[in-house]
This record gives C-alpha cells, sequence and structure tokens, in this order.
C-alpha cells in the first residue's frame, strides 16, 4: 500500500514468528499460533494488508478481554453428504476456517461438492485464502462470510444492518494462473477508508454517504455516514443474501447480532462464514476444463481496449503481483505499523519484530 | 410496465393457452407446450415482462430455424451425492431448468445440499422461477447461468465477451414473504435499453458506455457500445465467474463460444445454467431459520430511512406487487407486442389471444 521512503520490507518468516510470539503470550497453543501466523502472513504477502499483520495488535486485544477462545473445540455439529455445519467454538476464525475448509475439501471428494457452513467463528482474514485452497485440489472454491461490523443499511435506510458481506471464488486454470476474484459487496472496504483518513486524504464520491443522502468525501467523519453498496440496490440485495447464506443459514449473527469487533474486546461476534468446495473432476475431466479456463483467460486479456487502457486484468492479477513482489523484497512495513507492533511487543515482553 | 389507455389486460389461463397453441404448431408435445406455457406466464404474472410472453414470436422462429430441438431426451449425465449434470439435449430451456430443478431438491433431500449444472439448454426465462422452487419446499435456491448474448467486455476492453449473466437466490421466510433476489451482474439488462430504444426515451448515464470510452444515453445507437457491469470491475469479475460456474465448468458455452440468440434463428445455444438447493432443515430446524429470516426482514423494512424515501423494500417486493396485481387484473398486453401476437396467430393459423 505505502511504499513511501520510511515504508521498511520485513521477510515473511521473520513476520510469521514474530506473530506466533505473540499468540503464544495470550495462552494460544504453539502449533494454532503458528497456524495462525502462516494465514496472517499469507494475507499480507498477496497485499491484503487490511486483513493481515494489521488485525494482529486488534486480535491481541480481544484474546485478552476474553472475546475469543484460545483453545476452541472446533468440530462437526451436523452432517449429511453434501454438507457440514461447524461449529468454532468461538475460536480465532483462521482455525476455524482452515478446519472447514478441509472438511469441505474432502467431503467434495466424495460427493463432487459440500458447502461446509461455519457458526461462531472470528474474523479470518481475507475471503479468497480459503476460496484459494480448494483450487489446490483442481476444485472451485466458493466462500462467504457476514462482515464484522455493520456499515451498510438496507437500499433507503440509513440504520447500519448489514456489513460489507464478502465473496471470494477460485477458479484452477491450467498454463494461466487461477482466477481469484475476493470482493466486498460494497464500493469500497471499510479498512481503505480508515486508510485515507489516516493519510488526510478525501474520498471520491461514490464510497460513502451521510444521514442526509448526501455523498460524503472527508473519511475523518466516517462515522457519520454509512458505506455505499455496489450497483445501488443490487448490491444491496447481495450483501443481504450474502449475509443470510453465511450468517443466517448457519445460526451465526447476522443483522443487528453482528458485533463491531473494531469497538468491542469483549463480545464474542459468533461470525458465521460458507465454504463450497466444487469437484471439477465430477463435472467433466479436469485437464479440459483447465484448458478452457484458459482459452477464456486469453481471450479476455488479448480484447481490445478502451483508449488509455495498456492492459486487461483478471481478477487476481493483483495480488498475484504483490506476492511476487512481497516474497521477492519482503512485506512492507509503513512507519504507524511498525511503531504499533514495537508497542505491542513491548506490552508482551517479546522479541520485537526484525 | 407500460400501463398506457392502450394496453389491455389479458388472463393469465387465456395466455397459457394462447401460448401452447404457439408451441403445438411447431411440434412441441402438448404436455411441454403446456409446461412452457406454464412457466413463460408465471414470468409476466410476477412482472418479468422481458422473459415471458414478449420473447414467444423468437423462440418460435428459433424452433423453426432448427436452433432448438422440440422433443429432446433430457438426462442425467452425471451424478454424485451432492451434484448432477444434466444435458437438455437443446430443449427448451424452461423443460431443461424444472427437471434440473426438480432433480437438485430430490437430491437436497438426501444430501443436504444438490449443485445441479446444466448444458445444451437454452433461454429458460426469469433466474427467480428457478431459484424459487427451492423455497417452495423450504430449501434456499441459488441460479446462475450465462446470458444469451453478449453486451459485456472485460474491463478495460471493448470485445463483448461477457452477458449480463445473472444470480437469483431464494431464501424462505415465515409469516413474512420469501426474499428473492434476481439480477443481471450489469447496471442495466439489454432489454431495458430496448424499452427505452422503443420509447424513444434516453438512457441514464451509467447503463452504456461507447467503444472511446464515452457515456451513451442514446437507446437507438445501443450497437455502438456495450453494457457497464456494477460496481465497475467488481460486476465484470462476479459476471465472469458466474459464466464460468454456470458455462465452463458444465461444457456450456461462455465467451466467444456464446450465441446471439436475437440476432441468430438456426444456431444452438448450448445455454449453461447452475441450480442449487440448499436444505435448510440439514443445517437447523426450519421453524427457527423461518423466524430469524423474518426477523430479520423486519428489522430492515423497519429501519430509519433516508430524507423522501417512503419505504424500505427487500429482494422480491416487486414481483411480489406485479403478482398481486396481474392475478387480480390480468397480464398487461401493450399494444406493439399484441400486435406482434397477432400477427403470430396469422402466421401459424392458430385461434389469437383473448
Amino acid at each position: 500500500m505505502t511504499d513511501d521512503a520510511l515504508t521498511t520490507r520485513i521477510s515473511p518468516a521473520a513476520l510469521e514468528a514474530f506473530i506466533a510470539r505473540a499468540f503464544e503470550t495470550v495462552a494460544i497453543p504453539p502449533s494454532d499460533a503458528r497456524s495462525i501466523a502462516e494465514l496472517m502472513v499469507r494475507a499480507d504477502v498477496q497485499g491484503s494488508e487490511g486483513h493481515g499483520l494489521f488485525r494482529l495488535p486488534q486480535y491481541i486485544r480481544r484474546i485478552k478481554g476474553g472475546a475469543v477462545n484460545v483453545k476452541p473445540r472446533i468440530r462437526v455439529e451436523r452432517e449429511s453428504a453434501g454438507m457440514a455445519l461447524v461449529d468454532g467454538d468461538n475460536g480465532m476464525g483462521h482455525l476455524v476456517m482452515r478446519f472447514a475448509t478441509a472438511r469441505a475439501i474432502e467431503k467434495a471428494k466424495q460427493a463432487g461438492i459440500a458447502w461446509v457452513g461455519v457458526k461462531w467463528s472470528n474474523h479470518a482474514g481475507p475471503a479468497s485464502l480459503y476460496a484459494g485452497m480448494p483450487a489446490e485440489h483442481g476444485m472451485i472454491g466458493l466462500y462467504l462470510a457476514v462482515g464484522n461490523a455493520n456499515h451498510l443499511p438496507a437500499w433507503g435506510g440509513i440504520d447500519m444492518l448489514l456489513s460489507t458481506n464478502p465473496i471470494a471464488v477460485a477458479v484452477p486454470a491450467g498454463e494461466e494462473p487461477a482466477i481469484v476474484l475476493d470482493m466486498a459487496t460494497t464500493v469500497a472496504a471499510y479498512g481503505k477508508v480508515k486508510t485515507k483518513a489516516q493519510r488526510g486524504e478525501t474520498m471520491p464520491e461514490g464510497w460513502m454517504m451521510d444521514r442526509q443522502g448526501k455523498p460524503l468525501t472527508d473519511p475523518s467523519r466516517a462515522n457519520e455516514g454509512f458505506l455505499l453498496p455496489i450497483g445501488g440496490y443490487k448490491g444491496y440485495g447481495l450483501a443481504l443474501i450474502f449475509g443470510l447464506l453465511a450468517g443466517t443459514l448457519n445460526g451465526a449473527a447476522m443483522g443487528r447480532d453482528v458485533v463491531d469487533f473494531n469497538a468491542d474486546d469483549t463480545t464474542p461476534t459468533n461470525t458465521g462464514h460458507s465454504i463450497v468446495a466444487i469437484d471439477v473432476e465430477a463435472f467433466q475431466p479436469l485437464a479440459e476444463f483447465r484448458k478452457s479456463v484458459d482459452a477464456l483467460i486469453r481471450d479476455l486479456r488479448g480484447s481490445q481496449r478502451l483508449p488509455g487502457v495498456s492492459e486487461i486484468r483478471l481478477p487476481g492479477d493483483g495480488s498475484r503481483a504483490a506476492r511476487e513482489d512481497r516474497l521477492r523484497n519482503g512485506i512492507p512495513l509503513p512507519p504507524a505499523l511498525a511503531a504499533s507492533l514495537a508497542q505491542l511487543a513491548a506490552e508482551l515482553k517479546i522479541q520485537p519484530l526484525g
């Protein structure tokens, strides 16, 4: 994100070790701490800065506040041939989702497809982390979640009853890289608004609206308004439907029950997710499918372009470019984040980063 | 749609009989003709005018042109516990989708969820027709399709390689009506552009763009530009992903293989759809789920509103209002449509409508 002169770079391995150390101080078992750290670093490596390391102080604060169970018994509560419902026992979302996704992949090998719902989970990082896992097994992954803070009202309303409920879908290709869509149902994610505020920049019209229905472009006034959905009432409909599928269906929080995990350090969120694994081989030979996806990707990339457009991008291109950069050059650590992590290390009495 | 003074109203029963008569003249077996007619009328009853009766002359033309198989052997080609792949044998889409949806519901009763992919189908009317069927069995229905004409380029491109690929999801409630989302991934469906052109109206900015990237607001120039996706690159991503899930995965047309069924009367479209049935009872007691959905609906409807907004709407409100009106007052028949149907009746030598 911020590649200014004061931003240093840190290696993924050093970052992972630091995150694991931090979680161990709050009584998370070492192997779990390492799993969470590995997934959080993956978020930063793919450029999802708002969902990786950045969240560490908040995660630790909420664990200390008693909002998260550090020794959860994650288990399958209900199961049929094509589905399972996982109770995360209020564990860290990364652990719960890793468990649920593994179950979805395993079941899809038998049933052709598996839909695994999750309740009593927590924030689990970027949606594409989990959608991408089935793709490594020649499967399509589809992930939905209820966001952990309501910033979106019903279309025409001003009570914030919905979150930016995201969808991620990863589709394996052959010689081309996988197609990986990962998007919020709002025009901008709330994290982007916070970044604008930190930098003292204004937001474009269309990101937010105030309670009188007027465009809100000053990010320091974000709490006086709300996010806008993509495509107006269509994005409202998608946020609602994804919330029903990831939250209500699973017995997880949705609507007024959603806890703002930015503002609250003590209340369990009962976060809901759904992960679907679709085994391509059940529909057609995987090699044929890979060829078809490759051909489609090449057609799209080879399109004639609008004046001023230098390349046609596919969903997932941005995170792949970030991954290549980060694995070579390290993960950018902007000064504000570095300072907050130094403070965290001092508080937890652990070896600081770097 | 057009409720002007010259628009007459026709009863659903009379309309259904007329449509069935028309299909029988082109060698569709009477029971199939009746099934298609019943689903087409359902489209008009719920206000999906662009996907019901309006399509009849085109359907007949394509059947006469040899593009559609009037005596298809619709069958399950592949099957696992959680999925099936249906080969529609190039039959009318309504028949193929009725078959596929029934299979999805039946399988979901066993497996908790079923994902049924469809290839070698045809245009099947509005997406919500099929998403709504599982909802009648206490299930959530999710439908995706590849549209039957490409009007959308890759984001930044001008080659129209994608369609308005729609999604529909129906979620059963309790005392409240079901939530039924049915939306194209473009800001406007192409049918809306045609309606604007017929009426000599201009389009709002944001519906279409020309090949120089400038807003296109004159609908009579629609063939000089293309539709815009909702949320910019996000809607492009959704159209691409829904097309992969409904087309490529099923071995159906996607991308450059999509046939423009408005312009072509002789080529089979190999239309792809996917229908998913999720049995709520596999996740939690259905009665509890219905109560949760009711509570959410009431919270949304009861929201404080923006200045000037008289009510908060839920997805499906519009089609339900249309249904109530049409069942009481009949289906509106604008003069242009009445004339085209009179002409069709004369050509087919059948008893005219009404």
